[in-house]
């Protein structure tokens, strides 16, 4: 089927979906995942597939997030039931009022009609994405990565089948055959048919977005995260902080790429840094961090010269750039030239200081005296996530379903005329 | 000044705004409706001279809209002053909680940072936007059309001076000096500079912004909305409703210019509706409607035959497109197939009937026995206006201050990592 037909298909499934109860979307996520786990081996097989064509074109760590097993899949069948025992968004009353002339006015959380979301080639990302425009009510088109294809496939055959036993259309969710560039821009500027893009990549996908996307989307994913460590820091508190924000997963958003130290500490702080990430991790038989320094905190530790573009990489890697700070300004200011508006932590036991900073640094997430690793939908309390939005329009921080939705005023009256 | 210059100091300023207090912006504008009225004859003046500018060039109407007398400076600043007395959107806690680590988690309102606003040639627009932006803490660029440069030049002077004596910089409001498209196609490419597009104007703004927008943008005004008057309507209500939808004001956004009539009612209420808007308005002296009916509606009533296009025209004007519908469901069905997304209403007696239309519909606003002119800021109670969204991405229907903030989490804890 080509990309049209494709969103003439979704498009027309919608309105049954906005229509369902939460029930009828209850017990159709939970056939999705009976199926996912029953269509196991089939998923396995095809994912085998995939593995083997890849192999010689990916590195061992994007082959490990295309891999399958048993347990994968019997996850991917938790995700969905998880999504299940959520509160429906559609329907939920989010402000009300009643008018002096006696209109009653509702605020009330109704569905997008259909989400594309083009992503890379982690598997359970297919069926986490459909299950959560599933419950938000929207039909979903998704685009992943061509590595993943097969398993993807799979995976969305597995769920049509549940829907229609669920007595729901199954081009409520949807995979796009075309797996070059030209389907991610044919979703970009499918006006009329796409209510909502969700890009989830990489610097170029979001650039590619920016420069090419005629219908709404938001922007995910990309985080250059600092940690302000200030000169009223409670310096062990700072050195656990800024381990996890970097070690804890590297690879992922919500950690930390830059540390800014204030000059005040710096010369007390940064060697326990560097033993705590260099020398003991070597020690523990971990991969050190690489530090990757400005000139003042260059004179204090040793480690690379951080070169021009350090301070303005996600590196997703065990590598820190560092720099020391004369103000808390200072570090705000750097901030604002160098963040993607992710998440910044302060680390300070003044108050005011820790104030000043949450104010002023416009970031999606601002954390004080904790890890910037806590950005994400399970540990806001969302109970799940579509990603991290990185803009300002609609949604920013973690999306959970309530996110997934727009709203729209329902007024009811008896005869008003204005 | 270019319009990058411009921009730059927009953004370079926005931050003492953002900083500010709910009591400094509170004493910004009132310094602003001061400022308006004691420049009222510098304002006055250049209306003249745009107005005689203006006269050779555009029509009665327009020249209506764009003429000030002392009255209209003075609603001017009264409008002003009505934004300091609303609610600080800026700094409210939306939502919080506690989570089970400790953490605590606040999704707070925050400033856009910058809006820019491409409008037309209405001389209050200038200082409701001005005003509006400046409460929820962005600066404004401001883009008027050409025919009322002079007087916008006048107005935005006497509020940047304003601005400076309540210590805030005069670049948080400004006026892009070229009028031509080019400076429009500049403020939808300045991406890094405006937050928030907003464009206020007809379907030739809204299909350039759709195409060429690389910035945030929320699209507003257009509305093509329906009245529904099914089998089981009061037709003496449905009459009043139609009336005052269609001709209360025929010029804005939230005037009906479709109705469609069950056919169980069509033979009783369309000969009185024809009355009401043809035969009483002559009488009256008042300008007659102009009925298009399709083949049913014109086998009951005289009226003009309806062209091809009249039901997907927004007239902004007397004039009415009438359809005979078999069902609820095919006025369901009209709706989204013609509709802009702006408001629509049922005419009903019947609950369940009511319910099916207002949870099908998918527009910003639907309305159960009620005029759709009620689709207004200051009518849904959130004391003013900056436009009515009728896009699904972060604001739908009027937007108030809130819609034009954004938020950001701010997190605090004791040393939590993850």
């Amino acid at each position: 089927m080509t990309t049209q037909e494709l969103l003439i298909r979704a498009k027309a499934a919608a309105p049954a979906l906005a229509a369902a109860g939460e029930e009828q979307k209850n017990q159709a996520l939970l056939a999705m995942a009976a199926s996912l786990e029953a269509a196991c081996d089939e998923i396995l097989a095809a994912n085998r597939a995939d593995m083997e064509a890849a192999r010689a074109t990916i590195s061992p760590v994007m082959l490990d997030r295309l891999a399958l097993s048993r347990e994968r899949v019997a996850a991917m069948a938790e995700g969905v039931r998880q999504v299940a025992a959520l509160p429906d968004p559609v329907g939920r009353v989010r402000r009300q009022c009643t008018r002096p002339g006696g209109l009653t006015i509702e605020q009330v959380g109704v569905p997008m009609g259909v989400v594309a979301i083009i992503y890379e080639s982690r598997p359970n990302v297919t069926s986490d994405a459909a299950a959560l425009c599933l419950k938000a009510g929207s039909a979903c088109v998704l685009r992943g990565g061509k590595e993943a294809y097969r398993t993807a496939r799979a995976i969305v055959t597995a769920l049509g089948d549940a829907l229609e036993t669920a007595d729901l259309p199954a081009d409520l969710i949807s995979l796009v055959e075309d797996t070059t560039r030209a389907s991610a821009t044919e979703l970009m500027t499918a006006v009329g048919y796409v209510d909502l893009l969700i890009p989830r990549g990489g610097a170029g996908l979001i650039r590619a977005v920016t420069e090419n996307a005629k219908v709404p989307c938001i922007q995910t994913g990309t985080g250059i995260c600092h940690v302000y460590v200030d000169k009223e820091a409670d310096l062990s508190m700072a050195l656990s902080i800024v381990d996890n924000a970097k070690t804890s997963r590297p690879s992922v958003c919500n950690a930390a790429e830059v540390l800014l130290v204030h000059e005040a500490v710096a010369e007390a702080f940064l060697p326990r840094l560097e033993a705590r990430l260099v020398g003991d991790r070597l020690l523990d038989g971990k991969q050190p961090v690489e530090l990757r320094l400005d000139p003042r905190a260059a004179a204090i530790i040793p480690g690379t010269a951080a070169g021009p573009q350090d301070f303005d990489t996600e590196f997703l890697d065990y590598i820190l750039a560092v720099k020391v700070v004369s103000s808390l300004d200072e570090a705000v200011a750097h901030i604002a030239a160098h963040s993607t508006g992710h998440s910044e932590a302060i680390v300070t036991a003044d108050e005011e200081a820790a104030a000043r900073f949450m104010r002023r640094v416009d970031s999606a997430a601002v954390y004080h005296n904790c890890s910037t690793r806590f950005t994400d939908g399970g540990e806001f309390g969302l109970g799940c996530e579509m990603g991290i939005s990185t803009q300002k329009l609609h949604a920013r921080g973690p999306m959970g379903l309530e996110e997934l939705c727009t709203y729209k005023y329902i007024i009811r009256g008896n005869g008003q005329v204005r």
